[in-house]
């Protein structure tokens, strides 16, 4: 495996094997490097610096980004995984899962589905690049009230160049105080809720104000996180991911949004979310 | 915790804690139990039968699907992650993530994600009602000539309601001897070169022939995750959940497609993709 390829990836766990078609450092190489016929052999290319990407088919192909991407138990796993397509796709840039737990133990989502974190908060550099937070239901509300996350979070924000969220994930940020007087935005169900603390709630898909992008319920961590990549690197290397990711959704049906779908199904999932808003804003007191 | 919690959720990490906003089993349960108030005490509620459920706003509530979700070294996560959203929302199902390894430690995905596997091939049940095959790179190739993988699909797919994939997830399914005379989809890149095992490449977002239904790249497990839900549960309860999970894409940028891709970067992504191709007929033979 080339030193390229070690660069490339962000985790640990895939020092074993090459990936491929799946891999955009990878297929960012040949955007640069590359005959067709070199392109399986990668372990064989010599390490491209970032001056020799720059003026190519791309600015930017590589960088050094240090990116935490927050785990807590509950989470939900679509808007973690997500932005982490895209963000472990930066070629050079280091993507830590991080635990707000006392050891790597895997953090098990709202769903059930258990993923291993790669740190936890006391081991994050000094200065990150980009912080992200998924969210969830009840252990987001945890979180939100977790003085060791919130800790983290507003002392890793002052110096982060990007301070982002998925779905309920902004409102940890909130209760970390980060979003005072920011246009943000969240799951549709509870954004409104985040005015509490002292947030503009914004009813788009994602928001910038800032450092700060926020997204939208669960799925659109996929906007978000290609909206984080074209901020980092631009938007040439955002559209070879979204390539990469087949990114050209076509849901199945109408649908997706209060207005789009049927009021008895949008007023019964209306109702039961007052329960998030309340106890949200009871934390935002 | 009630046991209408429990049922409602396909995995045991899950059963120390109570999911909401982003649990569909629980939302499920406001669209046809519920004043508003009600819903954040639903510990109190009495377990609802899948009786009651019928007539209401959503038809066929409750089920007892069995749904084995593959993963292997290598395996993409947001290929798995979107369609386990959909699936592990489906009340009264259990979602087994079933590794094609010896043990049940993490498996590692092309970009170093490690999930917890909740079972081995051989602790399946002998009916299962969804097969679910996620794509990659290195790893699918490694899969497609894995044994005991191949064994599994194909006997398990003899009895099994629904087969599906999403991205190069249908080149394992093809080399089982699948999808010979189906129509089937893959990754824009690596979708022709099913027919190298009999399937006639369709370019569609999501193909349904028969059992059989395959997704296009990475990204497309969303759509091929509420097709999927929509064939168990019918349309009502696939629109709750697309609306829970705010599905109304709004991709930052246009892209996503080849033909919508600026084409010095297409046709590099074109290029690369070669190798996948070559090794995928090559094991056709």
């Amino acid at each position: 495996m080339s030193s390229f390829h070690r660069k490339a990836n962000g985790s640990a766990g895939c020092l074993d094997r090459r990936t491929f078609l799946h891999s955009i450092p990878i297929a960012a190489a040949a955007l640069y490097a590359a005959p067709a016929s070199a392109a399986i052999s990668v372990d064989d290319q010599p390490v491209p610096t970032p001056e020799q990407a720059h003026g190519e088919a791309i600015p930017n192909m590589m960088g050094s980004e240090q990116i935490a991407m927050l785990v807590y138990p509950g989470f939900t796993a679509l808007d973690l995984v997500g932005p982490h397509f895209f963000l472990s796709g930066l070629m050079g840039a280091k993507v830590h899962l991080v635990t707000n737990q006392p050891t790597l133990a895997p953090v098990v989502s709202d769903a059930g589905l258990a993923v291993t974190p790669t740190a936890r908060l006391q081991d994050m550099p000094a200065r990150l690049d980009v912080i992200f937070v998924p969210g969830g239901f009840q252990g987001t509300l945890a979180a939100m009230t977790h003085a060791p996350t919130l800790e983290f979070l507003k002392s890793a924000s002052v110096e982060a160049r990007f301070v982002t969220s998925v779905c309920t994930g902004s409102f940890i940020l909130a209760a970390a105080g980060l979003l005072k007087g920011r246009r943000a935005t969240s799951h549709w169900a509870a954004r409104e809720s985040l005015a509490a603390f002292g947030a503009m709630p914004i009813d788009e898909r994602v928001v910038s104000d800032g450092k700060f992008i926020t997204g939208a319920g669960i799925s659109a961590g996929l906007d978000a996180g290609l909206t984080i990549v074209a901020a980092l690197r631009g938007r040439s290397y955002a559209e070879a991911q979204m390539l990469q990711a087949e990114y050209a959704p076509v849901p199945p049906f109408p649908g997706g949004r209060p207005e789009t779908t049927a009021p008895a199904i949008t007023s019964a999932m209306q109702g039961m979310l007052g329960g998030f808003n309340a106890r949200a804003r009871a934390i935002a007191g």
